[in-house]
């Protein structure tokens, strides 16, 4: 399957999670970007005029020269990647399905629909049975869309998966320290954040609630069956620039001893680690020994900002364990998640 | 009572606890700092000499030109506030009670010792009962130990208090993201913190879980009944300066409706609110209706720093509700905590 | 002249530098606020409605209910504070200079205008001749335009202007850190500047190096003269939230020891001070003997923020004395600058 | 030349330089660390037990099973690199160049012996010729000590080399604003920083304005001669991790157009970037035509951390000309640094 390259095209190409998109397609094995689309008021421009890049690297020269395009069909690509903010990107990644193009999109508009997928591969490959159902749904021949979670949802459920099948879970409490790149750009005002920290993010709490059930939960051939996993969440914003790092209190089916819950997370290894994709390293899940870890900055690089760091198991005395959950929001949680549902797509021969 | 003005003798003078109480007391209605004692460093130098002084208000002058004595008795003095290091403090306090000095300290060494009052006076006014006994207990005729509870405990403590006696409390989760003055100084290293989160303070989570039963249990005559509250907490450390943030979810005895809750803490009115203590704000206990508050930098200077702030109330899917709290951790979580149990005991006339 | 209590308009009420003006306003002995003017938006709203409250401390309750007016003629009020954007400050400025109105402006727009004072009254009251003659120029009756500089400019001058009166100035070479409020709200994206320093603000350095030759100059009774000084800025923004902190190399027209040049800023006493206008405190040249003064957060408050504070005077080896000072940017550069203009005019009879 | 691969012996390996030491050295080409040395209480520890490692990088496997020496001759190696703190490097480095090890060094100590070559290898080659007779004065046979400048003094002399080179230079003055890491750890407290600026580094001043001159300065084959530049610095203590930013304003022997000034930076080839020096990028001068930079978080990480960053070249009103220039203080400012002069010294046969 990897002997094919498939041809890549970027919805929402100047902003951020689609500057993060390019960054991280630079050198891809798999896929080549053949098409970046924007805005009207992009569209024309090179991507070096039309964006403002904000990553520290520096922007690949391939994008740079690259003529940006409206975000609509038809553009020159095997499958779209979409970075398209909400508030645009239900209709036009409807379009591009409609008009054949399968979809991966990081948007929030299409996650809770009950004919698409919300895919983290390791998690729940299965859930892509959905597509052919969504196709009938929707009268689509060959397109289709496919969702990842929210940037707060991905290292969270990514760590309660192992646990999910070894021991059952039944509740999961969780308050998020969320990263500022979470906000987009400019995102943030400075005066804000410095010094600070912000309890509250439009949103954010209700998708870690709703996003987790459904990502933990099954397909039944017809439709999707939520977790019967109760989910209360509490997000803060705080005065870190990448990194979601996340306090879980989670209570099982069964007893574990702590020993058995760490062996869960290093012994890990789904269906999906063994396909090669490209962008998940292997292991995936790391639990680290020290007394302090994970830390945002320390750790969200881990396995090229693609790895879940896990630290600080301990009894909970209400309900069973706590411990912390670091992921790389911007890469783990956005623009990587994308670009490994692609993947995991492409070795499945969906693209 | 109010007539009198009291001499009060500061331990650990030159600390960060210690300085804040200077600052504190400058110009406060009933105390008037009578010595300044610290290490044997310290001892015989001027106050500006001896201390590296931290606050952004400048170091009264009154203190400045004070010569700092060595913290051991006799002090000229009618009590003592002990901002004492804990690795010393156990010790030093005990000889000043025993030469009979009411002691009323920010350190840990005692607080969880059966006969020693863990106070918050709008909390639990009635422990300073145990008095009696700790002086029989331990051969003191005039002096005792009074302590006020760790700086992540008392912003917890004050908002779960109206709740519990209005609807009995069972259960507590507490996330905590904490100030980096609460380490003292030079306390974080900034290469830590920039940047970042540190979900480690050492024996923070031990002492909220314990400190909180003591703090809200009763004094049944002979001894300390602590509540049947299970309480599990995490700590972090954030980039923030002053200010200990803590997202709480609370499981009620009874049902209450929200507008209870938030009429709970808005009519809380302890006996000793009452007694026009000069560091207790009236109402105490602010209750913010905007969707994004407390903040730490916006709201921790409320109440002069004593007051506690609350927001975000919102029924949790797991217990009963989740809210934010926000306390000011070096006034009302330290120095202004010693300052109000040293104004409590003045006005019940023990000092 | 201090028993009238004035009226005061403030234009431009809901943004950062109105907000600072009404905070600043609350219980002044002079002037009461009887009219708060926005945009067309925030027309006929409450303020409280009106304005996003950026400020810690809360904002006064009677602003909160009054109800906000078009920035246009007329008002009820006997002069107008502006705190308006840049963008359209020039015209309605001059709609209610034309109206009758005095006009303080913190804008940009006239301040280097040949018939407007650019004032700091302790540097160069004697500007305010040039009054009568804009009347005349514009053909306004009573109305007049007074500005206050650029906020990294004030700081600078304030402490040039004694050393100028002593020892003569040539040259000033200065090298700006300023602070994110200055940016106004939302202004600094934290992305931009978390673990960052942006090295330029657009138009900063020429305002420096203009605005200083103007307010050092002098005013021969019908147009304004630049001292001949050379001046070059280099302008930085970091990560700090108020507070201008500069590094100032200067060449003199004389030789100085440096007690002189101390002694130059310690006892410098304009006619102005002896005024006794509410808002300048008296020093307000505060010259730290620490060698690691001034510093943003431990200084910036000094004089209630109007204070300027000098440090680290030392020879250079290339011109004569280096030293670094520090002003508030909001307050002395901007908000309380045009409150302090305003208590001049007030004091010579002006409005 | 690059056939051979030298062994590397680091002493104060546990350091923060040590630490980057050892991460720039994995994977050298030329270079093997044999040997890890720091002090008494390290000596005999796995390096992964003596060291609290604090770059975001994992510790390199081959140096985490190690065990740490004490810093005495013998080690088993060809030379050594020391970031050994000034307190003790001067005796220490001294020794292992007695007993017969090049010793290329980070510290202060050496820098300014009249017979210690201070070295930027693409700027001041030739004063290697003085190791001869340091031999010679010091009875030393084999071994030498050869040392890199302070972090903020690299960045300022490679940007200035060019334009000594082609328009000679007069006076130099300028003022830093220097990242935390360079006061290694703990170092800054976050206290010091956060919302702050330190307009203070102890004796960093000193070092910028007399180390400039002996880099610019000649050997006249007997003694260093000092360029006659007259150099002024003012440093500052700036919140960011990495990167000293310094703006700059320098006076030419020559007139020069700004078109020359760039391109004199933009054409600079030294003879040492030919010799291919694996941590001498080529360019290793990048003027960014961006009016906002260079950034310290945008840019530092240039040439892996080796590049030197300049900007905003513009005209100054006292001197000729301002820009604004950028390095990695721990990187090209110190670790880095050490290793590029041993690889010159290794290119020149003199290891």
């Amino acid at each position: 399957m990897n002997k094919k390259m498939y041809k890549v095209g970027v919805l929402g190409a100047t902003g951020m999670v689609g500057q993060r998109m390019i960054a991280l397609l630079d050198n891809h094995p798999w896929f080549t970007v053949t098409a970046l689309a924007a805005s009207e008021q992009s569209a024309g421009k090179s991507y070096a005029d039309a964006a403002t890049w904000q990553l520290d690297t520096p922007v690949p020269s391939w994008a740079a020269s690259m003529i940006v395009q409206k975000s609509a069909p038809p553009l020159d690509c095997d499958f779209v990647l979409s970075g398209l903010d909400n508030a645009v990107a239900g209709e036009i990644e409807e379009q591009f399905a409609a008009a054949g193009y399968p979809v991966i999109s990081n948007a929030k508009n299409h996650r809770m629909a009950a004919d698409v997928p919300l895919l983290i591969p390791e998690v729940n490959a299965a859930h892509l049975d959905v597509i052919d159902r969504q196709r009938k749904n929707r009268g689509w021949n060959k397109g289709f869309i496919v969702t990842n979670p929210n940037c707060s949802t991905i290292g969270l459920v990514c760590a309660l998966k192992p646990l999910q099948e070894a021991f059952g879970i039944t509740k999961v409490l969780v308050t998020t320290m969320q990263a500022i790149s979470g906000a987009g750009y400019p995102g943030v005002a400075s005066l804000d954040i410095l010094d600070n920290v912000v309890p509250f993010i439009k949103g954010e709490e209700e998708k870690v609630e709703t996003e987790t059930r459904k990502l933990l939960g099954g397909f039944d051939g017809e439709r999707f069956i939520d977790a019967e996993i109760a989910v209360s969440a509490q997000c803060n914003r705080v005065h870190v620039r990448d990194g979601h790092l996340e306090c879980v209190s989670v209570e099982f089916s069964e007893q574990a001893e702590p020993e058995a819950v760490i062996r869960a997370w290093r012994s890990f290894a789904p269906e999906t680690t063994k396909l090669g994709l490209p962008s998940i390293p292997d292991p995936f899940i790391i639990y680290k020994e020290e007394e302090n870890r994970p830390q945002p900055r320390r750790d969200r690089d881990a396995g090229w900002g693609m790895a879940v760091t896990v630290g600080r198991l301990r009894r909970c005395p209400i309900l069973h364990y706590k411990f912390v959950v670091l992921s790389h929001n911007t890469i783990r949680g956005a623009a990587g998640a994308a670009i490994a549902d692609a993947e995991l797509l492409a070795a499945k021969g969906l693209l």
